[in-house]
């Protein structure tokens, strides 16, 4: 089974971005760790990374090729794209929002998902943590299916 | 007489995207028909789709160079996209602003449009159809002003 | 097949109200030539207009003994009228909802239509050429389904 | 004891329209079934439907010569009207709000009542069975008043 | 010259509606005494009151043939009116709007008025007298202009 | 036939409570009275009043068991409790809200009712005639079911 | 008889300020016009103008001892001065408010007046004959008190 | 190390309630399942469930002597609870809130949270797998503190 | 003179509970205190706390039978208890309320006081203070009425 | 110690001014009260009152030199002065706002302060008693800091 | 050239004003620096600071006579004040708004400025240098007009 | 010491694109005119326009290897992209937003930036001159940092 890892804008930025807020590890350690994880679930992973917008709808619809559902930070995008909405309930593939932070106790324009409401569910608040959530939360709805 | 035809995000989905709300026909299907069709008007066409915002930007300020008009589906941006919007009054190009479904009995914040108060008119609900009228509303300004 | 052709209040001062908003043609002009070019698609109009929601609404019911679909313009009822909503929808025939003007960029409570969300779709701002793009869009709708 | 019913616009469509909404019986059935009802309670009733704004603001200008209240089912005015609401409180007379269906679980705009401040009360929700609560609720208050 | 004096829903019970707020001369009082002053300033009234909106659009659009100018008290349709606004406009003569009671220390949905930006101004709160000053006004606009 | 009368907080003030607004039946009179009436149904009624939100949605828990509709005043909670809006959409029995005093005239908090969107229909403004009117909407449509 | 002429900030700009909104005529122009026309009512002017808010709030305290009403024109306080809404509850004098442009086709601001809730009404758009229909209409209304 | 799970209102009709938003499994399977999971942490669970707000407030508050933290499920309370949010904070302890179904996608009032903002974060959408997923991520969290 | 004082959900952590905001004083500090200062003033006080919204509003209406006022700290329920609210009203009594913060300066839905409306005033910000303060104004209110 | 004594405008009315809401006391009442109240507590009063904005302003400024703190009633300025607020944040003397009537009863305008955030805290609605209050609770405060 | 240097409420603070906001310059330092700034581009300054508002609409209005633009920071008034709005557009001189702070990233409130729509710009952020910046930037614009 | 110069969609339009809004020069001419002034500055220039919202999130992220700052006009995206505030917060660099529009007085959507509560400040309205003014603001900044 392969699940796609989906990072947006400023991801790469991890471990020199505000880490009181993001916490210090970098996208590469966050990546690796959740690799070996994968492994556990017999899960292999595909991974991207973009700022630009527009290059995640694409990714999400190249992911219908071959996996079978998405783990998506969308970060700054999470509450201004519905571009990646609609990428997202267009591929119909199982998806599952994924923030470090608690975005609910943050600015109140970060509260408001336009992603969320065409996933399977969010989840926010663990740090890296939250990634390995959510990619059992996906890998358990999908073996249920 | 050339015109172009822009697409926005996902537009290139169509066929496989939830064809309850747009329909079986997919962009290539739409596309030729288009030409046939526009062959009757003697207008040919320039047709471009992305999924980055900042691309149909650019799709806009080169339509200046040999373009009459524009019939643009922004599709997910018409809701978002300030850039667009600038970039269509930055043309000065008249532009028609065109959706396979009603956007208007759907999500609330489907309604609102940024690009249309500097488009000619919009078009909304027709399916495929939309751009057929869209073409022939933008011809008939052109033809008249 | 019959279409009805339903027109709402000041429509009727078409030709000297605001010309630099609604053109120069009359009611009676726009009427005219829209009966030509419905004798090319083989279809015969039924015409009313009137300034009294109420009798908007009658004329809506009577529709629906020999009309096989309504294209209105419901004018300022548009922004403020429930009852002619829920006339289209308690008829259940395809209705088009056409607009001289480009309603999106003019005052802001004339953005928001309450009869767009029952009908098939909505085209605005290309004047006279509103009603032939709103005839030819709901013939072909007929035809199709 | 003389008690207007009056109907506002599209109720005069029932039985045929939207029967999932509205039920399947026509405005006519209601009518003879309230009769009988009212004549259990020694009532006498006067019956008026008109899908024109203006003409119900007149019925119930002129139900304050020989009626002792007022039974209401504004439809689609109850949410628009001020003239209506501002009819109801010139005349005086006592008058109950009925609707068929529940207009507190449909579209948002529905949730508002311009006329219900001035009136006794709303009933909502029970199908042709609103009008005889209604009837009911408006008689005991004359009788207890 | 020749004004005309329209009165929209409601002003026809004057005398008997709610006198606490609106007084106790009715319609025909008020009418009489403008007529009378209105023969001070070498005026001949034409008056018309209708509960019906579309009438009232229609004796608006009817007024431009003879009127150099209108009085209007729009009543309850103030604030729920765009056809009336847009008949205002469509006819370009110069009106003025008046209300007896101060519609400003009422109910919220009173304060906001659709036709008071297409007329030469506002008079409210002054009883009858509101019509005298409003013809008043309205005469020495025309003069002046 | 068992019916649950539920009251919510403060209707076993009634009879002391603001009589301007409430009456000055006790809540024991309009039970005994309802019980009366219930009688010439065929109905047994089971009745509860709580001061507390969690209460009330365990009686309605409870009355799965052994009713087969519930008559309900909510009251303070109307405005604002999800819990027992679940609590009813949880059981899945018929329900009707209401209230003694009208809703619709009173403060603007007291307009929106969390709950009516989840029963039947709301009876609002008839004094402890609500409740038999109520009882009456019930009774008829698990006839009629 | 005493009445107070109150003028707001920027009044003594009058002649050079936004002649296209204001008109040409000085606010001396106008007292002196004004004036003239009091006598012909036997009415004495008090006249005072300022900038200062709280100089307005002393001015109307001040009348209190010799004026027998106001006629004001708050200017920009009108939109946002609670001080000379309480001062002129506070004296409980009888005021009219008078503007020269009409502020309901203005800036969105400039609709909502704190102070006319508690006036006897408004007058707005007749240029300075606003100043003699507000003292024509106050003087009545004194007389007729 | 002890954890307390702690569910809101009408949690405890799981299994019957709504199956299609809720799913088939009882609150006991849950919490049987949920334990055996906690084991394989190490975890010892208190479990408590009650459809009264207050009592949920005391629970938090006695969760301060013998627990490291808690997996709360608000139910309707997330959206009307300032006192459980009150309580969360009080208590200082680390909290995870967890969520059956994606509150995300449903009504528009079950989008806010008052809780999550005083939690770690918030996991939403999963089922009954929300728990588990919850009581991990929280595991992890006091951990790593 | 027997007055109650009132304390709502969260109130019996003080002392341990955010220190910062609500100062180190148990609620066993304060109404010591607090009963000393009644000596003083011939005062006995009725005390009662709980979490439970409903039992609050038990103990309201317990305290007509015995109470000549009340002292109330409602907390968090301050800002979402209408039952409170409509309580307050029922039993007429005199009633003060008091926050031991200054809820003016927290967050945006702290602002809103519900049961402020029908007290005779509210006092907040003064710590322990407060309710000292609250119980001198209530005391001399009783007094003076 | 030396604390500050300062109204706001329309303060000195007070006993004239709709003495419903106000109570009968004069100004001069109030402070002579007040003054002989804070001899008993060992604290000297500077009172100062103003219909001018920037007076108080300057007020507050000139506090700095020789007063502990300041008593403030700033009348209709509460809901309107940016300056005022800004003046109590610069001067950063300990500062609490008083209101005579229950400003959270009253119009929907005067429930915001812009002031109280900047304050301790605020006391409203006991009359000439709220200064006093709100002197004892500053006095309170300034001893134990 | 003249230039006119406009200090609005608490200006006359700095220094002692909360310094981590706005700095420990005085006004006098920044006057003094801007001072010798302005020789070397030829210009000669006129100072002036109040705290009332209508002084500042006032030495707007006298500005007109002799300056050839303005240099405002309008301080709290920025978002309050009208009137210093109006007088701006009255007297037609090109103005420049200057804030020591960074507006857009305090209070909410502090982010909208009625008076920065009829100046040339605004220039927030750089503390005393937001005023040398606003100078130069106000010369080149007189320069090149 | 080398600055950043950042601009985005629709800014390589200038010249061209509406100048009565936006003046003659080109982006071209604006550059090389601020290069010169940089070299007064001792200032190196860095510059990169973009239509893509992420190439200017990764030229921000770039900035951080070698310049001191940037000046940034966001353009449309000022009041869309939270992804580029976001980048900003994460580079920690200090930023300067710059419009050639005074965006306060045009639509009411370009009120309203995303970014500038993120940056040092914001300077609009100059035309060209606001990237001299911000160049030198951002200079004279970190200078004094």
């Amino acid at each position: 089974m392969k699940i796609m890892i989906l990072n947006g804008p400023n991801i790469n930025m991890l471990g020199t971005r505000e880490p009181e807020i993001y916490g210090s590890l970098t996208l590469d350690d966050i990546i690796h760790d959740l690799t070996e994880y994968a492994k556990t679930l017999g899960v292999e992973l595909v991974t991207f990374q973009s700022n630009v917008e527009g290059e995640i709808v694409t990714a999400i619809q190249k992911a219908k090729n071959d996996c079978a559902g998405i783990v998506i930070n969308p970060a700054a995008y999470t509450h201004t794209s519905v571009a990646i909405r609609d990428a997202i309930a267009a591929v119909g593939l199982p998806c599952v929002e994924v923030h470090l932070s608690n975005i609910h106790n943050r600015e109140e324009f970060r509260k408001n998902s336009l992603t969320a409401p065409v996933c399977i569910g969010q989840i926010a608040g663990f740090g890296a943590n939250s990634y390995k959530l959510g990619l059992k939360g996906l890998f358990d709805f999908i073996k249920s299916a």
